[in-house]
């Protein structure tokens, strides 16, 4: 059997941060082996634009056969393992270049939205059985976070079946909950664990399950 | 000036309910006319397929140059003007004929989503100014509610530019949020103004405003 | 049988609101009457001290058989019926006259708390039997609400049986709401029905009913 | 310097759950020794009087200078520190004896309320000095917690200055909130770090620090 190829990614800081729970739990992965796959993390910009090229250069760079990006959701409880990517950027803040689009395509041209080819719900239901808090999400956002997703599964559609691509976003790690009253977090460890499960399941499921996942509204 | 007709839909009563919002809403604005335009009211069973079925019968039927499909969305506390409809049908419960579909697309061979054509900006924009809480919302879940605006737009698509189509969330009514611990609500002649509001922006506004109304995560 | 006052009292606007809904609601019942009782509304400043001295003065001159004193809270989605009031002020932000006490008893010597004497239960009770959302609350906050709260149950306790009291915790008006992202509220309509109805449990209810009310933690 | 004995207490599970992420934190510090400090660790029923009776029986046995009563509270994020225990049982659902008061209290003849003696912000400002989510409480709500709140507050009262005492919810554990949608947790190991610190600082702190705690409503 090939060793398969596993991209992590995850992202500078933003929106006053000085860390960014995604790149500190993607790089601990870096290098990460386990039977049948071996992960190569990377570490985008939060910046439209900017963070879709150093992707496709990653992307480009080490031919994976699984890609799954990692964001910050700082109001969410849960790993949200993320449905569709949407071809928009609305920005409620700027971005670390200080770019603020509105209503602009990520794509032009391109389809409306692309649904993760991940096991969306084979992941979230491996997630639970170890005991770590996870959801499907039917919304990534709108801001950079969805704008890599989206770019993520255009790239993935131009090569066919051949790169699977998602995207998880993450909660506040507890050092920055601390600084935001009553907001959720999740223990570094826990997400380093969560990334772990969800990139085995995604290379060893064939079919996703047939499980709820929806939202009513 | 030719008078434009504006297809509101409502909802049956779901998910324990009595009464349903949207048509408590919808209902009450059943031929209502303001300058260049006239209400037509419509009522769709919550099922899947079936409310589809209703749906494209009463743009069959009355021809309009604008349709607002309206649900009711239990755990929000504003009028939420939806942006994107998706492919899918995930049922956390079941629908009122007992079915409970899990990844099924709601139009084999549809498109993975589509967008409103409704200027979503302009609506919030119009709402907020009078005073009613509004907010663009990036997921109409994955129920009827989803599975009538995905079937809306796609009806939309298919007639070129000549209907313009979307889908708004409604809170509960406060006599349904006396029933649910810590539920939001809004007074029925809120939303009726609301949706007044939504009708008379949808065909005043040729391009939608640039303001902000995205997530970010 | 004699007509018995009640006082009803809101407060001036703060925390950058430009109305409070408590005043709004308030002064709408200034000398309403039910069968046997009328209505005698107040206006209290925003200010720790202040609050409380112009309070005693309303009761001094008005001499109320029943005291419900009204507060804002923007965060709420229901009608708040206060159970108990704490002998501490602990302010997040400035009031109206730029004090802010940090674990300052609202009165030095005072027992630790009161609990409210209003029948909270029953007004719940006729509350959603009306339709109108609404809750018993286990805590009005350390701001100026909670002490006015604890003055007006200081003020009833050296009253002995004479004088019933209690405070009101009531969401944003829908125009407040609108300029705050997600934040619930209800129609002033409703909120003046509400505080009938708390007037009137208040005065025809011998021994309080025994509904739940609780709060698990 | 003497040692000074810290009791602390969690509680058997309830409401469903099979582990309370209170005495899993609890019983992990039994013996636990820092300078000048060690820890008792005690397990309490959750039953309303049979809790009580218990904590009094285990003050007897260990003449605690400091007691903290540790308990679950499901839908809080942060570790949160309780301010006030209040005289009264009002039980949303039956403890674990079957057992649901209503309105009847704590202790009767008792004040009717009581402030922690713990060193409240200090143990605020210390846990987040540590990165760890936390916030002062206004309510220990008025299910079995804070009936052992009231009674250890009671206890402390009778022993003079000789006893400090408090209560600290924790959120549930990832495990748990895995079966809650949406449902925030904080991890073991954290929770066990949090109940440290506040144990060190109950004894360090001579006079609570004035850093804002508060809540408008």
């Amino acid at each position: 059997m090939k060793t398969a190829t596993i991209l992590l990614t995850g992202f500078d800081p933003f929106g006053g941060e000085t860390i960014n729970p995604s790149w500190e739990a993607v790089r601990r992965l870096d290098g990460w082996t386990a039977p049948g796959l071996r992960v190569v993390a990377g570490l985008l910009p939060c910046e439209f634009g900017a963070a879709r090229s150093a992707l496709e250069a990653l992307i480009e760079r080490h031919r994976p056969q699984c890609l799954i990006a990692v964001g910050q959701a700082g109001k969410r409880a849960e790993i949200s393992v993320e449905r569709i990517a949407i071809n928009v950027d609305d920005a409620r803040i700027p971005d670390n270049a200080g770019r603020q689009p509105i209503d602009e395509p990520v794509m032009p041209g391109g389809p409306a939205a692309y649904f993760a080819t991940l096991p969306i719900k084979a992941i979230v239901h491996g997630l639970r059985a170890a005991g770590i808090p996870a959801a499907v999400s039917q919304t990534a956002g709108t801001f950079v976070c969805n704008h890599v997703f989206y770019a993520a599964m255009h790239a993935a559609a131009r090569r066919g079946g051949s790169l699977r691509a998602g995207f998880i976003h993450i909660p506040y790690l507890p050092e920055q909950a601390a600084r935001h009253d009553g907001a959720p977090s999740l223990a570094l460890d826990l997400v380093v664990q969560a990334l772990q499960i969800a990139a085995q399941q995604s290379l060893g499921t064939e079919a996703d399950l047939r499980e709820g996942g929806g939202q009513i509204d």
